[in-house]
């Protein structure tokens, strides 16, 4: 972000967008590890502060926006540097969704805390708990490859999500087996069910962050691209 | 798209872009039917035909958004046509989601074809059938709006999106019954759980597109807003 051609007034505005933006991925990151955390521990508390926050995660995008439309009114930008600008846009869309994944997991959380169901539930909480570290971690890196506008962790990234998805798979075999097992525990596991969905989106989201990562930095759009393809762009 | 104040070579090319943004929508509006269509009907060929369809949607919409692009680099819009053009790309993201719903819930029918459990299989269907009825019907109508820029047309779509979501929470208490009276179908009920999500979120993709009308319209941003907030923006 520091190009030469920039005025070095709209080089500060781009750097002060930056950090909001990574300000906002950190928040979200601790708001899906929070809410995984509440589920783990039943901790109402702490799924009561992932939903109260969401709504911060929603001013921010909000606001980023705004901020977004205004540069690009106000200055005109080049071509690469309206790239850059609308990938922002694309970036904190997804942060949003990943912060509604939190919210998701968190009032899951509270739905099975009253229910009163969660005390004879038998939980599959270490695959949990692997498939959100997995998921949090790629967030995690495809916020750092935006930081460092680095195309080549982004590419990681976007191999990464295939594991999650792998971890996903085998979850919903657990838990069907679970249900099978005592059909008592269907309606709570239908909730679990959802839980695993939110992480394996979140996932998903990080590779489309990490996509954007790729547009910003080679130019070229990889949605839809096979892994191969984004490499071949990448290298 | 008629103001006075655009050259008419951008006014073109402006509706170009909308012509090009509710033939989209058409698509994947019909994608969400077809695919209901090979759920209830259990057909493989349309299930097929809406899997291969969502390549086109994809390439689509990196077309529309790469001429995006190219506009804003080449005139110089004002901040009015400038939300717009923002305005269109996020539409078309909600689009494209639209056409992955409906791709993931052609998947699960082949799927279900594929494990031979669709024989014994006791569907919810006419409450299916239901919900996307509704579903696809918002979507139409946010699409309406947005050809008409209507905002108070866009207003009655987010009202609507509450109908779908008490719909769908009626549906999965019903298919929660059906896998706790035979526990054989759970694993196939689970696939049926994914297809009412995919239709619901169908519904919140059309509430989404309803406010990027009313951002165009009103210039006020309606995200994360309740339905009075808007109502007050929208009269």
């Amino acid at each position: 972000m520091s190009d030469k051609h920039l005025s070095s007034q709209f080089d500060s505005e781009l750097s002060a967008i930056s950090t909001r933006v990574l300000e906002m991925g950190g928040l979200v990151e601790a708001q899906v590890a929070q809410a995984v955390y509440a589920l783990i521990h039943f901790s109402a508390e702490t799924a009561g502060q992932v939903i109260t926050q969401e709504n911060r995660v929603n001013q921010m995008e909000m606001e980023i926006d705004r901020d977004l439309s205004n540069i690009i009114a106000r200055r005109q930008p080049t071509a690469r540097d309206l790239r850059l600008l609308i990938a922002i846009s694309k970036t904190i869309g997804n942060l949003e969704r990943v912060g509604d994944e939190a919210a998701r997991i968190a009032r899951t959380v509270e739905r099975l805390m009253n229910s009163g169901l969660s005390n004879h539930l038998r939980l599959p909480m270490s695959d949990l708990q692997f498939e959100a570290g997995l998921a949090t971690n790629l967030l995690r890196q495809a916020l750092d490859a935006f930081a460092r506008l680095d195309a080549v962790q982004a590419l990681e990234v976007i191999k990464g999500d295939n594991q999650i998805d792998a971890e996903f798979d085998g979850l919903m075999r657990k838990l069907v087996t679970y249900m099978m097992e005592d059909p008592r525990t269907i309606s709570a596991s239908i909730d679990l069910v959802f839980v695993a969905k939110a992480i394996e989106r979140v996932g998903d989201h990080a590779k489309n962050l990490a996509e954007q990562v790729i547009y910003i930095v080679k130019g070229a759009d990889v949605r839809h691209t096979s892994v191969e393809g984004v490499q071949s762009v990448v290298s």
